[in-house]
């Protein structure tokens, strides 16, 4: 008997269930004696037992459904280690659990938060194998992770939806987009959007040079100006600040996210009044788009085949095309960042998109 | 000669282009000497004459394309008779220059307030020919506006979207919905996206209703709760101001809109922590959704009849699934608003909706 | 207790969960004592007694799901009264089945043959209460039926990407929309596609007049003509045939469909050769767009509205905005057919639209 | 002054606007002294002197826009030797216009029979520059083309709708998607439409493996089954053909694609009927999606880079996420097949989907 437990862990994303309908189908495939452990909302489920047994009916027609038929909760890494309101230590109702159920091996769909605690379990014995998912795209040793295109869609839509909107205006439209720490997401959506100003946290901003900006189109009898701003976009200002100063700063920030500071700063340098739109939560739900559902395909394809041959402490990433087991060592505590150099920046640079540097 | 002023105001919507481009493809049709004065920026560019000559290649192609290709602009009714700063006297202007261009009929697209205009512009004795725009649907005079059920695809959308993350999360959420003063747009995408609640202006809340749809909800086993609110839903204690008193609160509101009140009201009734999500801006944009595209070329088809009929000081509408002429004298001033009582309402109650009465 | 069967037959469309969904939310919602029967595969499953217990579970997330959960088959009236390859009175077989299970009401999902049979059963006694279901629109007593909407849209989205393909090629394209013997859908598609010429059953055309058009065109240097033709379009010829005869010719038509036929006169006439897309099957799949989910939601409401009041016999329509009650005996055996003067059809003619006269 | 010639040749698909945006974009933002030469309808237009000067203006707002403004044309690389009716010596007439319009290098978008003339014409002594654009994804030397992944949507599109239907009605479906003698675009919907069996050219099938895997999904209750057909698929017998055989033979099937001899094959080995979609050319058509509009951008920012650094006699494309120059030479004549072995096709077997064999 093969026995799996499955679980979603972090903010939900297009294309984990197609995910685990891809690790399920081959399990089912190979194996006829195979148990799927449904763990419910995450780490949470394995800590308290909640689960429920899956067949192969249960993965059937999920591919094009987004959420997560598991549930998902958010478990603080930093707070694996401390014991709950009643004195339960998390780790160790996770091992027995794990143990309880007989389970093989633990398979954990999720983010950067996720696979630092997916490697916390590997290093306390268990046999893990994880998928990278996140909008954010933000996970080291893969190339994509799934839910990141879906979500380049929807924010995409959104700065679509806002280009007609300011040119019959005449205005300047902020479209505020997700991404965390990092600016693929806004990198994307915003060459894709035909975004005029890009502003990710890899490149600090220099509000003078987001005001020439606009200035420039204005001159050039361009009527309005988009910007695509990464909820995490960072002021040079404030880039120079310690981490800890700049949380501090974070926490007393009038303004409930960048893009209404960076709207009244615009106002204050061009006099032009500034409209935002933060399409938020919705760039991380609908149905995955083809792209996804391919990747997400493939490696839960690849993650069962690792399960298969007993290769666990594993994340399944695409390199180049091709799938690879990365050693969730490798992956845990690690950020993938937008390089300021890359050739995609300098692409986008060249076609007379300002960073605001 | 015949000579067309053509002129969108207000907040622009989509499926404005296809309007015209019905208009225009009628009368380059009909007659082989037309002439169309593209006046740009709505009634600012009738008051300060600025304008350009419209070919029928200016036309082709933009069946699908969102915005507006004449630029618009917000013109207050209640300033029309008050002269700009520069001393011009508005109405006296754009009648000077509805002569000076020899002028035989103006067609005007706008929403509410554009036809007061329009229909002042008729008491001074110009030719007009309206269209009813708006995503808002609350014209008086026409069953249907032509950008409403475009905006109800995207609200939707939004709404499917937080639906997936909602449900993965078991959450509770709230998805604001434009429509300004009034709930067609929150109902239908409400109703379209499964929403548990429904808010809309014509039925003031009770936030101790809304509070117990959710404790059902939770009882009943349902992990999330999506309500639909409209930016202009108000709550029953609100609803007894007076329009002044109601006015002096909103501005002194520290909340951005009433979808962050209803969540700390919520959280502090039912304990749960409410996201929010407000598609905003992008429910006038993008492309015009096939059933847009349809009513717009029919009522623009129809606007062009009207002009060759000489019937003007009329707004053409639809009602009852045909076309039909209304008087501009009728339809300015009034807001067309849902009925409590009406059987949509009753049937979507009986689905189970709540609309926090 | 109230013992409910639901069925949907003939061609399965959009919104058909989205409508049973919302039967089941009142019935559930109103009555504790109720058992939803759900029969598989249409009347197939009423004849041979195959059926299922459906909880409200069943009726949760499929709101936005395309097909039917039930199932469906297409069984000709026709042969109703024909015993099956083993003798078995079909008829009888049904009236059997929904005693035996003791339903107090039968809800029918269908079309036009579908409303045909439901009328039988309710002259043999049965309690029937049935929904408009086609992306034909042609069912009589109703303005508007579920799926044709969505229908619309995805034959629209073809005639949008034929038409960046025709113009960059220069080239004469077929779009062929369903529709069977009706031309509601290829009237919308065509309207909101663009097209230049637009065929449907209810007004045959003139091959000579249809190779007028495109060499107007041509002259005036539009290098691309773009025809939306129905299904069921027909030449002036064809349509002099008595219906044996026209049966007798399609029979022994070399081309798959009727813009097989034209493709080659259009070449014979004009010289230019035509490319062909048929989405098919494509239209009547997929998720409902919310304009259906709306119509749908309140139809199945009202449906249930009818059955609790024991108002049976009766077809939910919609007519100028309200659900109605219409008798079923009204509505078997009629089809809606486009009046060739409607207001519509002339719009459409004045903005440059060929129906090939 | 610097002079470029532009044109888009071969099957126009998605994002040849915004590639040729990007590209001029870089131009005007780097030079003041830059000439666009818009060429008409593909090397046609450089062979007949067919040409309009392109501002700036030419290439804003066309980012979403389907298809080429510059029109296009099929010209047979194995007809450029050869004279047209009119005896012109077509490669002569290429390089004349070149010389006499004084152009300093060749921007030429098209596919593989569109690089053998590029690369002719590098030879003939002109500076060309080119842009990988094929929905087939078939070009040698770059992991993507641009048009592919906004292809792989809309065929995926037409799956999903397909399979509500089938599931519907528990039918056998063949969707038919595009690709010319490869089998990527088939492979990744097919994949992401969740099709039961893919068949590509790459991987010739047998129908008696096709007839199994119909009878396996039967037994195992499934209703329905799906596949997903490419254009070039070919039979396990017709492989083994020589290339002049085959041709031979295709000229004299009876059925208009492979498809339709496939149903024909499928009922009669497992005795069910079969029903055939073929979205053909909405293939592409539309809009480009949001990873086509970045790729194109980037490869269109970088192609003016090679212009700027007269590095001409490449293409640019894109090698494991980073864009690369590829001399014309190493292109030209060669073909980007799927690679039966390949990971990708490992993984979506071992997930259950048969690929004929």
């Amino acid at each position: 008997m093969l026995r799996i437990g499955m679980l979603t862990s972090g903010g939900d994303c297009q294309a984990l269930n197609a995910a685990m309908r891809g690790v399920a189908k081959v399990l089912f495939e190979k194996r006829e004696d195979v148990e799927i452990y449904g763990i419910e909302d995450g780490y949470k489920g394995l800590i308290y037992g909640k689960y429920r047994l899956l067949t192969s009916r249960d993965f059937s027609g999920i591919l094009t459904i987004g959420g997560t038929i598991l549930g998902t909760s958010r478990q603080p890494f930093k707070l694996m280690r401390v014991p709950d309101d009643n004195g339960i230590d998390k780790v160790a109702a996770m091992k027995k659990n794990y143990k309880k159920w007989k389970l093989d091996c633990l398979v954990v769909l999720g983010g950067n938060g996720t696979h630092k605690t997916a490697n916390l379990l590997r290093e306390e014995g268990l046999n893990v194998v994880t998928l990278p998912k996140t909008i954010d795209n933000d996970i080291w040793g893969t190339d994509m992770t799934f839910g990141f295109q879906s979500a380049v869609d929807i924010a995409t839509n959104a700065i679509d939806c806002i280009h007609t909107t300011a040119a019959s205006h005449g205005r300047v439209f902020i479209v505020e987009v997700m991404g965390h720490k990092v600016g693929w997401l806004t990198l994307h959506a915003g060459i894709a959007g035909g975004a005029d100003i890009i502003l990710i946290p890899e490149i600090p901003y220099d509000i003078d040079k987001i005001a020439e900006a606009i200035s420039r189109r204005d001159k050039a009898g361009k009527r309005f100006t988009i910007l695509a701003v990464a909820e995490g976009a960072i002021s040079k200002e404030d880039a120079k600040l310690s981490k800890k100063e700049y949380k501090e700063k974070l926490k007393n920030r009038k303004h409930p996210s960048v893009s209404y500071e960076l709207a009244e700063q615009i106002l204050a340098k061009t006099g032009k009044e500034v409209r935002i739109t933060v399409p938020g939560h919705t760039q991380r739900g609908g149905a995955p788009c083809p792209y996804d559902r391919v990747l997400s395909t493939r490696l839960g394809s690849a993650a069962a085949e690792l399960i298969l041959d007993k290769k666990f402490g594993n994340m399944v990433g695409i390199v180049d095309g091709e799938i690879k087991a990365v050693p969730l060592e490798e992956v845990a505590g690690k950020l993938k960042k937008v390089d300021p150099d890359c050739s995609a920046i300098r692409e986008a640079k060249n076609v007379g998109i300002s960073f605001g540097e």
